[in-house]
């Protein structure tokens, strides 16, 4: 084992076993240096989905470049025979070293869009499948579900609350992507802090508990924040809750949060008692298993904003986009499994979205990237160069770039295809 | 800020914002020293399942002991205003100096089981809440899937493989609860090493499709590995694939995986095939969208073992498992939520489970921890202590104490509480 350092969080043992095995027989039999494509793409989009939302490519990238073997990782591998002396020397040397295209974080994708596009040996590329496919499966799939909320809202702001329901990390990631859809703050301050993401909260029920009334808590949260808050008024009766929030706060309270029961009903009824105390600017937030659907159906409500745990996090019945990672091109051959199940199409490929004249998007075209079709006028290219020679491209879209990406994507859309209910892709995918 | 140097990861900011504004507000007004006891349970299973399992509590009482707020912590929460100066320095301090009590890994849990109780000041209790509900609502959730494939798998070896399908942080901790869960092995490398969990893997379709024949990419396998693996056989022509992989390898063939079609069908025509060839004991591996019932639905055909990835990893349909923190005893009182929804039951509560002579499950009895209910010979009680005054207790079960814990817990259910079918939880919950 060469004895190199690597500092800093190494990503190369968040790989799947069989990669390193599959790398000791290329590297034995002469294969792995052979230039190879690999894509990553969805077959389907989620049962009843109209579009997918790309989340994750910062990410991914950032993973690859900190993918390098650790003296650590390195004596692990070694101390449970996972490969042999000389696939550990390759590996101590590991750093990728090719091209990678691919669509931009914030861009839609529907069946078989060409999402990311890896090429370099069949070594360095094979090796890079699980921690890639890991990043875009979780991170898509929270985007494509927080997109639908966000759409669902109507402008109204929706807080990330999700956390506690998912792995600690995951939680970091899943703010990070319902951002990225739209979402306008979250409760993770790990998120706020990894990716500048303005962080919101108040005050949870045990804050009630703990005080000796509720009017004690109230008085404690607005004597150190000031009136401008959120008050939590559903710990015992909503009604008393309210009027003893405008009592101690005043008519200058900032919001009150009803996080359970009809939440529809009940803030009907909250803003009619709001009013009629003259907390005619108080906003009432509406929180408590709340998913798509459920916002949808709170649009003619006086609800100023929601908040979103569980549904989004979980990416609302679809926790995972289903992407793989496919070998497509051998030494510029395109090759394709060819079994009866899960057939692939071989070749590398790019894609581009035709629109109307009005904006309205049309088909995704899918073509082989020898072979660009003309571009239209009102066509895009969908594929951007993202690494080139193992280097990060300069220039690369911010999260603040891929809200806007994802803002015009939504518009660009049939209207169709933002209906929450379910049906086919919002646009063909044509393979040319 | 006091100039406390803390090194390692620090699991501080992987928590909700509101923790540290009531934790601002309870340091203000004197209520943040109030002793308290906060209880993890869930209010139900998810929909039709009939028991969950306990998974995570050696992840959570680790990031216990690594929540302390480093000097980056402070300085990011001082940058972004979420607290003042006076609660930086006590964050500065922080250390849990409490007590933990609860259910061991591999326990079963029913609806209002008290599966953690924390018991501490409300300022050191409160701000936990998040980290500790993410990895326990992840973890229990994987393992409750997993044991309900390992249970429908009667005995044959599971092999898990999702990491791709989930955040790839949350892949090495589903690869730990799946082996909690009576998984064999797993894919994944990190959680072989951060967890000592067995790894295997061989090759994708991509190493086939990276040679010029199937013969080729099959002899290189062997060639480095030897016999004793498992060819993937799907790639072109099942019929095919299982002819060459046995002229290759000779009948010592290990094993061969088919990963596509109806793998019933084609396991059994295989093992035919497989028998006239001579490779009697070459084992045959099947994977692709298996879940529990999947599984299930193949217990008659010649499969030796089962490959898992996107159902275990995202729960079978439930990817949390819906546990709560909520604060249910200050200064010795109980206290609870008192509004028409979520209501909750205060007071500090311990549980046991009572059997028939015969061991068969009866009842979960959850009762007030300072009046215990009379211990009958087939009782158990579920408590165990595993924090005290801020230190772990020593002796705390291992993972594989926990495999074998959850397999005596699921000989011990009732027989109705091992069908996959949707259903009630398999023994009631009784509060006295």
């Amino acid at each position: 084992m060469a004895p190199v350092e690597h500092t800093g969080t190494s990503t190369a043992l968040l790989t799947d076993h069989y990669e390193l095995t599959m790398l000791g027989s290329a590297l034995a039999d002469g294969t792995a240096d052979r230039d190879c494509v690999f894509e990553v793409f969805a077959r389907r989009l989620p049962s009843g989905r109209r579009y997918g939302v790309v989340g994750g490519i910062a990410r991914v990238l950032d993973a690859i470049m900190d993918f390098r073997f650790t003296d650590a990782d390195l004596a692990q591998l070694h101390a449970t025979a996972v490969v042999d002396d000389g696939t550990l020397n390759w590996l101590s040397g590991y750093r990728f070293s090719g091209d990678i295209d691919g669509y931009v974080e914030g861009e839609l994708y529907f069946p078989g869009s060409p999402i990311l596009t890896v090429r370099g040996t069949f070594a360095e590329a094979v090796v890079l499948e699980t921690v890639v496919l890991s990043i875009l499966n979780h991170d898509s799939a929270i985007a494509s579900a927080a997109a639908r909320m966000s759409s669902a809202a109507h402008g109204r702001p929706i807080i990330e609350m999700g956390s506690r329901r998912t792995h600690e990390q995951a939680a970091v990631a899943a703010a990070r992507a319902a951002y990225l859809a739209g979402f306008a703050t979250t409760s993770n301050l790990e998120a706020g802090r990894r990716y500048g993401i303005p962080t919101r909260g108040t005050a949870a029920h045990s804050f009630m508990l703990l005080h000796d009334t509720e009017e004690a808590a109230f008085r404690a949260q607005i004597d150190k924040v000031g009136a401008d808050t959120t008050l939590l008024v559903d710990t015992y009766d909503i009604t008393d809750g309210i009027e003893t929030a405008v009592r101690v706060a005043g008519p200058e309270l900032g919001a009150i949060r009803i996080d359970s029961g009809d939440v529809g009903v009940l803030a009907r009824k909250a803003r009619e008692q709001l009013d009629s105390l003259g907390a005619k600017d108080t906003r009432i937030v509406v929180s408590g298993d709340l998913d798509e659907h459920a916002i949808a159906a709170l649009r003619a409500e006086p609800v100023d904003a929601y908040g979103v745990g569980t549904s989004v996090v979980t990416g609302s019945g679809a926790p995972t986009a289903g992407m793989v990672y496919k070998l497509v091109e051998v030494e510029g051959r395109p090759v394709a499994k060819r079994s009866e199940h899960k057939a692939s199409r071989g070749g590398r490929k790019s894609a581009l979205r035709r629109h109307k004249p009005t904006g309205t998007a049309l088909e995704e075209v899918v073509y082989a990237s020898a072979a660009p079709p003309a571009l239209g006028d009102d066509d895009r290219e969908l594929h951007i160069p993202m690494v080139r020679d193992g280097d990060q491209v300069g220039g690369l879209p911010t999260l603040d770039d891929a809200r806007q990406r994802l803002r015009r994507g939504l518009v660009s859309l049939p209207w169709e295809g933002l209906k929450l209910s379910g049906g086919d892709p919002a646009i063909p995918t044509t393979f040319t």
